[in-house]
């Protein structure tokens, strides 16, 4: 038995958390940027949760609201140059995974005058700022996790970075926040929440904690699975869902994630696919290509899910996402190509060759239907 | 669902962590105190190793072994007294629960020249020293707990301390350095593990994510049982229960502990009851007593050890640990008013009065055999 363990992060889950637990916010410094996008920090109130509270303690805060969908590089760059020339002592994230991976960009450029490019190096003089991560959807588990994944449009794909110094110091996780999403990005969510627990749960960087963890958030999920499909979803189910998002980050912070993020991340720079449903169709194929490699941890996914085989599985998920995608050979060979340079594919259970991809693409997006 | 979630440590598990990972031990400053006891630390390899790198990082250390079984007041305060003298940059605790709960305090009297007796009031001008935790025993799980349990001659029984700053900064966590223990002490250790796991299962304030930890950690107590039974121990038996220990450690920081943590203290502290044990003897009737409030709980643990009744239950635990206590009825109403007094009492799933104690204890340490 060998494994790591460290979760950077105080959590803080529940209705209210963020005013309940309000003075946690005053003990990070005078002076604050708030990193968020144009849509769900405002529309889901915490935006203005967070400024009531900044007021009242009368911290000094400046709201940074550009980060894009799926940021890239350059995107960073100008918050955490802001945030430099700002001067602040801490960073607060507000919203989906794109704005809480983006503060962990600016925490460190904002200590660290680098190229952007040099946020790959993990590596930095000084550390970052500390930072407080606010999700408003249910699926990116960013606000436990170090990583901050960046559009490289040098490279044409999507990749990560992060180090112990980028845990958020603090994520307030709090379903009223999430309410405000729509159904269609409620279900992509969800599903990269389960694609992290259940990618870390067969990677070969699994660890016995992380497998606990995994289980857990698998096993909710599927108690889930039905009020998704059905459109059914209350706030105790958006609730488990926040909770399933959080484990899954708790999991690939000690895991990382496989093949299904490394195909996905293809489908959205090219195809603007969201990222979860990007995750989510290769699931099928992605369990019947890994099950000789872990048969029995694929058999306790199905067990979880109340099915009995990887196509029930599958049919569940589909009810989820609708597959309008059509690839040609040509774009399913770059994709794969892109996939075998990303360093998670050697984590897969299964050691992946270029043409599996291929294979698992083709039968995913080829297929006579 | 409303929780927190916190564990300050980073861990590494596993045969030969700390050598493979001896660098951490470079980032905490020059000058190192060693906090441990006079025997396992030794007999076990663990302080070698430590010696051996900290001579190679030329990191200045002194070695304060004078940690007695569950440390007193008067023995951390010594300690304390020595750190701040020799303005020591970090605590390394070796040991059981007696030295790494006595180097949370040295960590804290090492910064803040108070009186021992300030250290409950868990607030501090200072925060404590770094602390780097290396366990010895496979029970205690203080390397991933902030909590510092001492003798409280005042009160005559032991209570805890700690807050977010007490966490180990790193725990090395290797079952190499188990080896050494007695069969007792396995057996104790262990059961004490077990305690904190199904204590912290059964409180009121057990969280989802410690209910996740804790269930693993019982199944996996539960496959290691007849081992226990047989001492037939082997290395993999021991990381299971280090791993355990580990597990059990996590629990309790979200959960704490209840009255069986509370009854045994008085048997440690009035008959030398070594802790595990005085924790174990207690389980049987504590899930009798508790059935009612939590029995899906009970049920689970029961399913977990593979038994269908607290009684199978019971006899398992019984034959790891030899009930050779009897008490006076003066004794009993004793230990029931000092259990009364400790606030982990109020976290116990049912609510309870002295009555309710004095009747376990007559159950355990009266019965007619």
């Amino acid at each position: 038995m060998q494994f790591g363990f460290q979760i950077g992060t105080k959590v803080l889950f529940g209705k209210g958390c963020l005013i309940t637990n309000k003075a946690l916010l005053n003990k990070f410094g005078k002076k604050a940027l708030v990193v968020t996008g144009k849509g769900s920090a405002k529309a889901s109130g915490a935006l203005d949760d967070v400024e009531e509270i900044l007021k009242e303690y009368k911290i000094e805060y400046s709201i940074y609201d550009k980060v894009e969908n799926n940021p890239s590089l350059e995107n960073v760059a100008e918050g955490g140059k802001i945030a430099r020339e700002l001067n602040v002592d801490f960073i607060i994230g507000i919203g989906g995974g794109s704005p809480l991976d983006a503060s962990k960009a600016v925490a460190i450029l904002a200590a660290n005058d680098i190229e952007p490019l040099e946020l790959y190096k993990n590596v930095f003089d000084n550390k970052p700022l500390p930072i407080i991560a606010i999700p408003t959807t249910a699926g990116t588990g960013s606000e436990v996790t170090p990583y901050s994944i960046l559009t490289r449009n040098d490279m044409k794909t999507k990749m990560s970075f992060g180090n112990e110094d980028t845990f958020p110091k603090v994520a307030f996780i709090d379903a009223a926040y999430t309410e405000s999403m729509s159904y269609e990005t409620t279900v992509n969510t969800a599903v990269d929440a389960l694609s992290h627990a259940m990618e870390g749960f067969l990677s070969r960087r699994s660890t016995p904690v992380s497998d606990a963890l995994a289980i857990e958030a698998i096993k909710i999920f599927g108690e889930c699975a039905e009020a998704l499909i059905d459109n059914n979803i209350d706030f105790s189910v958006r609730e488990k869902l926040l909770y399933v998002s959080m484990l899954g980050g708790m999991v690939i912070s000690h895991t990382g994630t496989t093949i299904i993020h490394g195909l996905g991340y293809s489908l959205t720079y090219f195809k603007d696919i969201p990222h979860g449903k990007a995750n989510g169709l290769f699931m099928r194929e992605y369990l019947k290509y890994n099950y000789n490699a872990v048969n029995e941890k694929i058999n306790k996914v199905l067990e979880l899910f109340k099915v009995s085989t990887i196509d029930e599985f599958g049919d569940i998920i589909d009810k989820m996402l609708k597959n309008d995608i059509n690839l040609s050979s040509e774009e399913i060979q770059l994709y794969a190509s892109l996939t075998m340079k990303q360093r998670s594919t050697s984590y897969n259970a299964r050691e992946v060759a270029e043409g599996d991809l291929i294979d698992i693409l083709e039968k995913t997006f080829l297929s006579p239907n």
